[in-house]
Protein backbone atom coordinates (compact mmCIF):
# COMPACT_ATOMS: atom_id res chain seq x y z
CA UNK A 1 0.00 0.00 0.00
CA UNK A 2 1.40 3.19 -0.87
CA UNK A 3 1.45 5.91 1.86
CA UNK A 4 1.01 9.99 1.61
CA UNK A 5 2.39 11.64 5.13
CA UNK A 6 0.65 15.58 6.10
CA UNK A 7 3.38 16.57 7.94
CA UNK A 8 3.08 19.49 9.78
CA UNK A 9 6.42 21.16 10.62
CA UNK A 10 5.37 24.14 12.29
CA UNK A 11 5.25 28.21 12.37
CA UNK A 12 8.72 29.11 10.60
CA UNK A 13 11.22 27.93 13.28
CA UNK A 14 12.93 24.79 12.37
CA UNK A 15 13.19 24.27 15.83
CA UNK A 16 9.46 24.04 15.87
CA UNK A 17 9.58 20.46 14.05
CA UNK A 18 8.06 17.28 16.42
CA UNK A 19 10.27 14.06 17.32
CA UNK A 20 7.27 12.61 15.46
CA UNK A 21 7.43 14.58 12.80
CA UNK A 22 11.46 13.74 12.26
CA UNK A 23 10.78 10.34 12.06
CA UNK A 24 8.38 10.49 9.70
CA UNK A 25 10.55 12.91 7.66
CA UNK A 26 13.24 9.90 7.56
CA UNK A 27 10.31 7.29 6.19
CA UNK A 28 9.80 9.19 3.21
CA UNK A 29 10.62 8.33 -0.18
CA UNK A 30 9.20 11.15 -2.25
CA UNK A 31 8.61 14.73 -0.95
CA UNK A 32 6.08 16.67 -2.91
CA UNK A 33 6.19 20.30 -3.09
CA UNK A 34 3.45 22.15 -5.00
CA UNK A 35 5.89 25.38 -6.47
CA UNK A 36 4.49 28.51 -6.16
CA UNK A 37 7.76 30.15 -7.96
CA UNK A 38 7.63 31.84 -4.89
CA UNK A 39 9.27 35.06 -3.54
CA UNK A 40 9.09 33.75 0.12
CA UNK A 41 12.80 32.65 -0.24
CA UNK A 42 12.85 32.60 3.75
CA UNK A 43 10.52 29.68 3.99
CA UNK A 44 12.17 27.55 1.18
CA UNK A 45 15.01 27.77 3.16
CA UNK A 46 13.64 27.01 6.27
CA UNK A 47 12.05 23.95 4.64
CA UNK A 48 15.45 22.49 3.33
CA UNK A 49 17.29 23.57 6.40
CA UNK A 50 14.42 21.12 8.15
CA UNK A 51 15.11 18.09 5.85
CA UNK A 52 19.04 18.56 5.82
CA UNK A 53 19.12 18.94 9.28
CA UNK A 54 17.04 15.60 10.22
CA UNK A 55 18.05 13.37 6.61
CA UNK A 56 21.58 14.33 6.80
CA UNK A 57 23.11 12.50 3.53
CA UNK A 58 20.06 10.50 3.05
CA UNK A 59 19.57 10.90 -0.58
CA UNK A 60 15.89 13.07 -1.19
CA UNK A 61 13.59 12.70 -3.74
CA UNK A 62 12.02 16.19 -4.28
CA UNK A 63 8.92 16.36 -7.12
CA UNK A 64 7.69 19.70 -7.56
CA UNK A 65 4.22 20.56 -9.51
CA UNK A 66 3.36 23.66 -10.51
CA UNK A 67 1.14 25.36 -8.58
CA UNK A 68 -2.46 26.49 -10.07
CA UNK A 69 -3.62 30.40 -9.97
CA UNK A 70 -5.92 31.70 -7.79
CA UNK A 71 -8.50 33.55 -9.30
CA UNK A 72 -7.90 36.30 -6.67
CA UNK A 73 -10.88 38.45 -8.59
CA UNK A 74 -13.65 35.96 -8.82
CA UNK A 75 -16.94 37.17 -6.46
CA UNK A 76 -17.29 34.15 -4.31
CA UNK A 77 -14.74 33.31 -2.17
CA UNK A 78 -15.55 29.99 -1.37
CA UNK A 79 -15.93 29.26 -4.48
CA UNK A 80 -12.98 29.84 -6.17
CA UNK A 81 -11.05 28.47 -3.34
CA UNK A 82 -12.70 25.27 -4.07
CA UNK A 83 -12.03 25.64 -7.78
CA UNK A 84 -8.37 26.10 -7.04
CA UNK A 85 -8.41 23.13 -4.62
CA UNK A 86 -9.68 21.00 -7.52
CA UNK A 87 -7.17 22.33 -10.05
CA UNK A 88 -4.20 21.75 -7.40
CA UNK A 89 -5.98 17.81 -6.95
CA UNK A 90 -5.04 17.16 -10.27
CA UNK A 91 -1.85 18.49 -10.32
CA UNK A 92 -0.86 16.22 -6.87
CA UNK A 93 -2.96 13.49 -8.74
CA UNK A 94 -0.17 13.67 -11.79
CA UNK A 95 2.51 13.70 -9.39
CA UNK A 96 1.18 10.78 -6.93
CA UNK A 97 0.57 8.84 -9.87
CA UNK A 98 3.94 9.24 -12.04
CA UNK A 99 6.03 8.91 -9.04
CA UNK A 100 5.22 7.18 -6.04
CA UNK A 101 6.00 4.07 -6.44
CA UNK A 102 4.25 0.65 -4.95
CA UNK A 103 4.45 0.16 -1.28
CA UNK A 104 6.55 3.65 -1.26
CA UNK A 105 5.95 6.63 1.28
CA UNK A 106 5.11 10.23 0.10
CA UNK A 107 5.20 13.51 2.01
CA UNK A 108 3.97 17.03 1.91
CA UNK A 109 5.47 19.06 4.28
CA UNK A 110 2.99 21.37 6.02
CA UNK A 111 3.37 25.37 7.85
CA UNK A 112 1.68 25.57 10.97
CA UNK A 113 -0.56 22.11 11.63
CA UNK A 114 -2.06 20.71 8.56
CA UNK A 115 -5.72 20.96 10.19
CA UNK A 116 -5.58 24.71 10.34
CA UNK A 117 -6.18 27.26 7.40
CA UNK A 118 -4.21 24.43 5.47
CA UNK A 119 -5.71 22.57 1.80
CA UNK A 120 -3.32 19.89 1.67
CA UNK A 121 -5.65 17.39 3.47
CA UNK A 122 -8.74 18.57 1.47
CA UNK A 123 -6.63 18.25 -1.55
CA UNK A 124 -5.72 14.41 -0.79
CA UNK A 125 -8.80 13.30 0.02
CA UNK A 126 -10.20 14.80 -3.36
CA UNK A 127 -7.74 12.70 -5.07
CA UNK A 128 -8.49 9.81 -3.25
CA UNK A 129 -11.86 9.59 -4.14
CA UNK A 130 -11.03 9.36 -8.36
CA UNK A 131 -11.13 6.48 -9.80
CA UNK A 132 -7.78 4.36 -9.74
CA UNK A 133 -6.40 5.52 -6.25
CA UNK A 134 -5.51 4.42 -3.50
CA UNK A 135 -3.50 5.48 -0.92
CA UNK A 136 -3.08 5.59 3.01
CA UNK A 137 -3.24 9.23 3.94
CA UNK A 138 -1.45 9.51 7.44
CA UNK A 139 -1.36 13.28 9.49
CA UNK A 140 1.41 14.02 11.53
CA UNK A 141 0.60 17.43 14.11
CA UNK A 142 2.33 20.70 13.78
CA UNK A 143 3.05 24.00 15.99
CA UNK A 144 0.31 26.32 14.53
CA UNK A 145 1.09 29.90 13.91
CA UNK A 146 -1.98 30.66 16.80
CA UNK A 147 0.42 28.68 19.24
CA UNK A 148 3.79 30.13 18.41
CA UNK A 149 1.95 33.82 18.57
CA UNK A 150 0.65 33.25 22.32
CA UNK A 151 3.95 31.40 23.39
CA UNK A 152 5.84 34.38 21.93
CA UNK A 153 3.70 36.65 23.95
CA UNK A 154 3.71 34.33 26.65
CA UNK A 155 -0.02 34.67 26.66
CA UNK A 156 -2.48 32.59 26.99
CA UNK A 157 -5.07 32.60 23.84
CA UNK A 158 -8.45 31.68 25.88
CA UNK A 159 -9.19 33.11 29.47
CA UNK A 160 -10.81 30.71 32.46
CA UNK A 161 -13.38 29.04 31.51
CA UNK A 162 -14.44 31.02 28.20
CA UNK A 163 -14.35 30.16 24.52
CA UNK A 164 -11.80 31.54 22.05
CA UNK A 165 -12.67 31.66 18.22
CA UNK A 166 -10.19 31.30 15.01
CA UNK A 167 -11.19 33.64 12.40
CA UNK A 168 -10.02 35.13 9.17
CA UNK A 169 -9.43 39.01 8.23
CA UNK A 170 -12.41 38.81 5.54
CA UNK A 171 -14.67 37.65 8.20
CA UNK A 172 -13.31 39.85 11.02
CA UNK A 173 -13.82 42.86 8.53
CA UNK A 174 -17.52 41.87 8.32
CA UNK A 175 -18.01 42.26 12.10
CA UNK A 176 -16.73 40.77 15.24
CA UNK A 177 -17.58 37.47 15.97
CA UNK A 178 -21.07 36.80 17.85
CA UNK A 179 -20.19 35.40 21.56
CA UNK A 180 -16.56 36.03 22.20
CA UNK A 181 -14.18 38.39 23.46
CA UNK A 182 -10.96 36.86 22.42
CA UNK A 183 -10.40 36.17 18.72
CA UNK A 184 -7.36 35.13 16.59
CA UNK A 185 -7.30 36.10 13.37
CA UNK A 186 -5.46 34.57 10.64
CA UNK A 187 -5.39 35.32 6.65
CA UNK A 188 -5.89 39.25 7.27
CA UNK A 189 -4.45 40.35 3.68
CA UNK A 190 -4.94 43.78 5.24
CA UNK A 191 -4.78 45.73 8.47
CA UNK A 192 -8.50 44.66 9.49
CA UNK A 193 -7.47 45.38 13.39
CA UNK A 194 -7.20 48.81 12.72
CA UNK A 195 -11.04 49.80 12.53
CA UNK A 196 -11.82 47.75 15.67
CA UNK A 197 -13.28 49.77 19.27
CA UNK A 198 -9.52 51.19 19.94
CA UNK A 199 -9.68 49.46 23.95
CA UNK A 200 -9.79 46.16 22.09
CA UNK A 201 -6.05 44.79 22.99
CA UNK A 202 -3.97 43.31 20.31
CA UNK A 203 -0.91 41.10 20.26
CA UNK A 204 0.63 40.44 16.60
CA UNK A 205 3.45 38.98 15.11
CA UNK A 206 4.48 38.87 12.16
CA UNK A 207 7.29 36.05 10.23
CA UNK A 208 6.98 34.04 13.85
CA UNK A 209 9.79 31.83 14.98
CA UNK A 210 12.24 33.59 12.08
CA UNK A 211 15.02 35.82 12.31
CA UNK A 212 12.37 38.76 10.84
CA UNK A 213 10.19 38.09 13.77
CA UNK A 214 7.83 41.48 14.51
CA UNK A 215 5.84 41.66 17.80
CA UNK A 216 3.40 44.10 19.07
CA UNK A 217 1.09 44.26 21.57
CA UNK A 218 -1.38 47.33 22.76
CA UNK A 219 -4.86 48.42 22.58
CA UNK A 220 -5.64 49.03 18.96
CA UNK A 221 -5.49 53.13 19.67
CA UNK A 222 -1.65 53.01 20.36
CA UNK A 223 -0.77 50.02 18.59
CA UNK A 224 -2.74 49.96 15.32
CA UNK A 225 -0.77 52.59 13.65
CA UNK A 226 2.36 51.24 15.29
CA UNK A 227 1.67 47.82 13.50
CA UNK A 228 0.20 49.18 10.27
CA UNK A 229 3.25 51.14 9.92
CA UNK A 230 6.05 48.17 11.05
CA UNK A 231 3.83 45.37 8.87
CA UNK A 232 4.02 47.99 5.59
CA UNK A 233 7.57 48.40 5.62
CA UNK A 234 8.38 44.86 6.31
CA UNK A 235 5.90 44.16 3.54
CA UNK A 236 7.99 46.40 1.45
CA UNK A 237 11.29 45.42 2.24
CA UNK A 238 10.50 41.40 1.97
CA UNK A 239 8.14 41.02 -0.72
CA UNK A 240 5.92 39.09 1.38
CA UNK A 241 4.39 38.78 5.05
CA UNK A 242 2.52 36.18 7.21
CA UNK A 243 0.85 37.63 10.23
CA UNK A 244 -1.31 36.45 12.70
CA UNK A 245 -2.90 38.29 15.73
CA UNK A 246 -4.94 37.65 19.07
CA UNK A 247 -7.54 40.37 19.73
CA UNK A 248 -8.91 40.21 23.11
CA UNK A 249 -11.97 42.72 24.60
CA UNK A 250 -13.02 43.63 28.12
CA UNK A 251 -15.01 40.44 29.24
CA UNK A 252 -18.13 42.14 29.93
CA UNK A 253 -18.33 44.05 26.62
CA UNK B 1 18.57 36.52 36.03
CA UNK B 2 16.70 33.76 36.86
CA UNK B 3 14.46 32.12 34.04
CA UNK B 4 11.37 29.96 34.11
CA UNK B 5 10.43 28.03 30.95
CA UNK B 6 6.96 27.17 30.25
CA UNK B 7 7.57 23.85 27.89
CA UNK B 8 4.45 22.54 25.95
CA UNK B 9 5.42 19.01 25.69
CA UNK B 10 2.22 17.86 23.89
CA UNK B 11 -0.57 15.82 23.54
CA UNK B 12 0.22 12.35 25.54
CA UNK B 13 2.54 10.83 22.45
CA UNK B 14 5.97 11.43 24.12
CA UNK B 15 6.90 12.16 20.23
CA UNK B 16 4.92 15.43 20.14
CA UNK B 17 7.56 17.14 21.55
CA UNK B 18 9.83 19.03 19.52
CA UNK B 19 13.35 19.92 18.90
CA UNK B 20 12.52 23.77 20.89
CA UNK B 21 11.23 21.51 23.74
CA UNK B 22 14.00 19.07 24.05
CA UNK B 23 16.64 21.82 23.31
CA UNK B 24 15.10 23.96 26.49
CA UNK B 25 14.38 20.56 28.83
CA UNK B 26 18.70 20.45 28.15
CA UNK B 27 19.14 24.00 30.06
CA UNK B 28 17.03 23.09 32.87
CA UNK B 29 18.44 22.58 36.50
CA UNK B 30 15.40 22.74 38.07
CA UNK B 31 11.58 21.07 36.84
CA UNK B 32 8.94 22.06 39.18
CA UNK B 33 5.67 19.68 39.64
CA UNK B 34 2.37 20.78 40.91
CA UNK B 35 1.66 17.13 42.67
CA UNK B 36 -2.05 16.34 42.60
CA UNK B 37 -1.24 12.75 43.74
CA UNK B 38 -2.97 11.68 40.73
CA UNK B 39 -4.22 8.24 39.15
CA UNK B 40 -3.38 9.46 35.73
CA UNK B 41 -0.10 7.53 35.77
CA UNK B 42 0.24 6.89 32.56
CA UNK B 43 0.68 10.65 32.25
CA UNK B 44 3.56 10.89 34.69
CA UNK B 45 4.97 7.85 32.83
CA UNK B 46 5.07 10.16 29.49
CA UNK B 47 6.64 12.93 31.43
CA UNK B 48 9.10 11.00 32.60
CA UNK B 49 9.79 9.29 29.38
CA UNK B 50 10.15 12.59 27.69
CA UNK B 51 12.90 13.35 30.84
CA UNK B 52 14.78 9.91 30.38
CA UNK B 53 15.13 9.93 26.40
CA UNK B 54 16.11 13.58 26.05
CA UNK B 55 18.53 14.46 29.03
CA UNK B 56 19.78 10.80 29.17
CA UNK B 57 22.13 10.61 32.26
CA UNK B 58 22.22 13.98 33.06
CA UNK B 59 20.95 14.31 37.28
CA UNK B 60 17.44 15.65 37.21
CA UNK B 61 16.18 18.04 40.45
CA UNK B 62 12.65 17.18 40.46
CA UNK B 63 10.75 19.63 42.64
CA UNK B 64 7.11 18.86 43.98
CA UNK B 65 4.96 20.99 45.40
CA UNK B 66 1.30 20.03 46.76
CA UNK B 67 -1.33 20.75 44.62
CA UNK B 68 -4.47 22.67 46.43
CA UNK B 69 -7.86 20.83 45.78
CA UNK B 70 -9.92 22.85 43.53
CA UNK B 71 -13.81 23.82 45.17
CA UNK B 72 -15.55 21.97 42.88
CA UNK B 73 -18.84 22.76 44.57
CA UNK B 74 -18.50 26.33 44.48
CA UNK B 75 -21.13 28.63 42.78
CA UNK B 76 -19.37 30.61 40.23
CA UNK B 77 -16.48 28.80 38.39
CA UNK B 78 -14.20 31.35 37.25
CA UNK B 79 -14.43 32.93 40.68
CA UNK B 80 -13.24 29.66 41.96
CA UNK B 81 -11.02 28.71 39.45
CA UNK B 82 -9.38 32.22 40.05
CA UNK B 83 -9.38 31.41 43.69
CA UNK B 84 -7.57 27.98 43.20
CA UNK B 85 -4.95 29.55 40.81
CA UNK B 86 -4.31 32.01 43.59
CA UNK B 87 -3.48 28.98 45.69
CA UNK B 88 -1.36 27.41 43.06
CA UNK B 89 0.56 29.94 42.87
CA UNK B 90 1.43 30.69 46.53
CA UNK B 91 2.57 26.87 46.02
CA UNK B 92 4.73 27.81 42.93
CA UNK B 93 6.06 30.84 44.24
CA UNK B 94 7.72 29.32 48.13
CA UNK B 95 8.79 26.25 44.99
CA UNK B 96 10.87 29.41 43.42
CA UNK B 97 11.90 31.19 45.89
CA UNK B 98 13.40 28.04 47.98
CA UNK B 99 15.19 25.89 45.03
CA UNK B 100 15.75 28.44 41.90
CA UNK B 101 18.87 29.82 42.55
CA UNK B 102 20.58 32.84 41.03
CA UNK B 103 20.96 32.30 37.18
CA UNK B 104 19.18 29.36 37.09
CA UNK B 105 16.48 27.92 34.97
CA UNK B 106 13.03 26.07 36.19
CA UNK B 107 10.94 24.67 33.89
CA UNK B 108 7.12 23.63 33.83
CA UNK B 109 6.04 21.15 32.14
CA UNK B 110 2.75 21.45 30.41
CA UNK B 111 0.53 19.27 28.50
CA UNK B 112 -0.28 20.31 25.17
CA UNK B 113 -0.06 23.71 24.24
CA UNK B 114 0.90 26.48 27.51
CA UNK B 115 -1.71 28.84 25.51
CA UNK B 116 -4.71 26.83 25.53
CA UNK B 117 -6.73 26.03 28.36
CA UNK B 118 -3.92 25.75 30.97
CA UNK B 119 -3.36 28.13 34.30
CA UNK B 120 0.41 28.01 34.28
CA UNK B 121 1.24 31.14 32.59
CA UNK B 122 -1.52 33.08 34.71
CA UNK B 123 0.20 31.32 37.73
CA UNK B 124 3.50 32.94 36.92
CA UNK B 125 2.55 36.21 35.95
CA UNK B 126 0.54 36.29 39.62
CA UNK B 127 4.18 34.89 41.53
CA UNK B 128 5.96 37.65 39.19
CA UNK B 129 4.17 40.10 40.64
CA UNK B 130 4.32 39.95 44.18
CA UNK B 131 7.21 41.87 45.72
CA UNK B 132 10.63 40.61 45.66
CA UNK B 133 10.32 37.90 43.02
CA UNK B 134 12.28 38.90 39.62
CA UNK B 135 12.64 36.18 36.77
CA UNK B 136 12.45 35.35 32.69
CA UNK B 137 9.08 33.99 31.32
CA UNK B 138 9.99 31.48 28.29
CA UNK B 139 7.14 29.66 26.79
CA UNK B 140 8.15 26.75 24.77
CA UNK B 141 4.62 26.28 22.43
CA UNK B 142 3.46 22.79 21.97
CA UNK B 143 0.89 20.03 19.94
CA UNK B 144 -2.62 21.17 21.27
CA UNK B 145 -5.30 18.01 21.65
CA UNK B 146 -7.16 19.77 19.31
CA UNK B 147 -4.59 19.47 16.40
CA UNK B 148 -3.67 15.65 17.95
CA UNK B 149 -7.44 14.79 17.35
CA UNK B 150 -7.44 16.41 13.74
CA UNK B 151 -4.44 14.51 13.03
CA UNK B 152 -5.92 11.45 13.95
CA UNK B 153 -9.34 11.84 12.70
CA UNK B 154 -7.14 12.93 9.40
CA UNK B 155 -9.22 16.84 9.18
CA UNK B 156 -9.33 19.70 9.39
CA UNK B 157 -10.75 22.06 12.20
CA UNK B 158 -12.27 24.87 9.76
CA UNK B 159 -14.05 24.84 6.65
CA UNK B 160 -12.44 26.80 4.21
CA UNK B 161 -12.69 30.78 4.95
CA UNK B 162 -14.89 30.10 7.46
CA UNK B 163 -14.04 30.18 12.03
CA UNK B 164 -13.82 27.32 14.45
CA UNK B 165 -14.71 28.00 17.95
CA UNK B 166 -12.68 26.29 20.63
CA UNK B 167 -14.73 26.27 23.91
CA UNK B 168 -15.74 24.21 27.34
CA UNK B 169 -18.40 21.38 27.98
CA UNK B 170 -19.85 23.99 30.57
CA UNK B 171 -20.20 26.49 27.51
CA UNK B 172 -22.02 24.23 24.92
CA UNK B 173 -24.50 22.85 27.68
CA UNK B 174 -25.77 26.31 27.59
CA UNK B 175 -26.19 26.66 23.92
CA UNK B 176 -24.35 25.60 20.69
CA UNK B 177 -22.06 28.77 20.09
CA UNK B 178 -23.26 31.80 17.74
CA UNK B 179 -21.87 31.92 14.23
CA UNK B 180 -20.05 29.00 14.54
CA UNK B 181 -20.89 25.55 12.85
CA UNK B 182 -17.53 24.29 13.69
CA UNK B 183 -16.64 24.10 17.26
CA UNK B 184 -13.94 22.22 19.37
CA UNK B 185 -14.81 21.49 22.83
CA UNK B 186 -12.53 20.85 25.56
CA UNK B 187 -12.83 19.93 29.47
CA UNK B 188 -16.50 18.18 28.84
CA UNK B 189 -16.96 16.26 31.99
CA UNK B 190 -19.80 14.54 31.35
CA UNK B 191 -21.31 13.94 27.33
CA UNK B 192 -23.24 17.25 26.92
CA UNK B 193 -22.25 16.63 22.87
CA UNK B 194 -25.14 13.86 23.48
CA UNK B 195 -28.15 16.30 23.59
CA UNK B 196 -26.99 18.08 20.18
CA UNK B 197 -28.89 18.14 17.05
CA UNK B 198 -28.71 14.10 15.54
CA UNK B 199 -27.44 15.61 12.32
CA UNK B 200 -24.06 17.57 13.78
CA UNK B 201 -21.18 15.22 12.92
CA UNK B 202 -18.59 14.29 15.91
CA UNK B 203 -15.16 13.36 15.49
CA UNK B 204 -14.07 12.24 19.25
CA UNK B 205 -10.92 11.30 20.72
CA UNK B 206 -9.70 10.03 24.17
CA UNK B 207 -6.21 9.54 25.69
CA UNK B 208 -4.63 10.92 22.12
CA UNK B 209 -1.03 9.82 21.16
CA UNK B 210 -1.13 7.05 24.08
CA UNK B 211 -1.54 3.23 23.93
CA UNK B 212 -4.93 3.28 25.34
CA UNK B 213 -6.28 5.88 22.67
CA UNK B 214 -10.23 5.93 21.54
CA UNK B 215 -11.48 7.52 18.17
CA UNK B 216 -15.19 7.50 16.92
CA UNK B 217 -16.60 9.29 14.52
CA UNK B 218 -20.24 9.77 13.26
CA UNK B 219 -23.27 11.60 13.62
CA UNK B 220 -24.30 12.49 16.90
CA UNK B 221 -27.61 10.44 16.12
CA UNK B 222 -24.94 7.12 15.60
CA UNK B 223 -21.89 7.81 17.62
CA UNK B 224 -22.90 9.50 20.52
CA UNK B 225 -24.71 6.34 22.67
CA UNK B 226 -21.07 4.29 20.76
CA UNK B 227 -19.12 6.98 22.19
CA UNK B 228 -20.94 7.28 26.12
CA UNK B 229 -20.44 3.47 26.21
CA UNK B 230 -17.00 3.40 25.43
CA UNK B 231 -16.31 6.68 28.12
CA UNK B 232 -17.66 4.98 30.89
CA UNK B 233 -15.90 1.68 30.13
CA UNK B 234 -12.37 3.56 29.72
CA UNK B 235 -13.22 5.20 32.56
CA UNK B 236 -14.28 3.05 34.82
CA UNK B 237 -11.69 0.78 33.76
CA UNK B 238 -8.26 3.86 33.97
CA UNK B 239 -9.85 5.60 36.85
CA UNK B 240 -9.54 9.09 34.70
CA UNK B 241 -10.52 10.18 31.12
CA UNK B 242 -8.90 12.91 29.02
CA UNK B 243 -11.25 13.50 25.54
CA UNK B 244 -12.13 16.00 23.67
CA UNK B 245 -14.34 16.64 20.22
CA UNK B 246 -14.98 18.42 17.08
CA UNK B 247 -18.67 19.08 16.25
CA UNK B 248 -19.47 19.77 12.79
CA UNK B 249 -22.87 20.86 11.60
CA UNK B 250 -24.27 21.48 7.82
CA UNK B 251 -23.26 25.22 6.96
CA UNK B 252 -26.23 26.31 6.22
CA UNK B 253 -28.34 25.32 9.59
Amino acid sequence: MRTVLVIGVGAGDPDHVTVQAVKALQRVDVFFVLDKGEVKQELVDVREEILRRHLGDRPVRLVRGRDPERDRKAGAYAEAVHDWRRRRADVCADMIERELGPDQTGAFLVWGDPSLYDSTLAILEDVLARPGFAFEIEVIPGITSVSALAARHRVGVNRVGRPVQITTGRRLAEHWPDGVDDVVVMLDAHTTFADLDPDVEIFWGAYLGMPDEILIHGTVAEAAPRIAEARAKARAEKGWIMDTYLLRRPADS
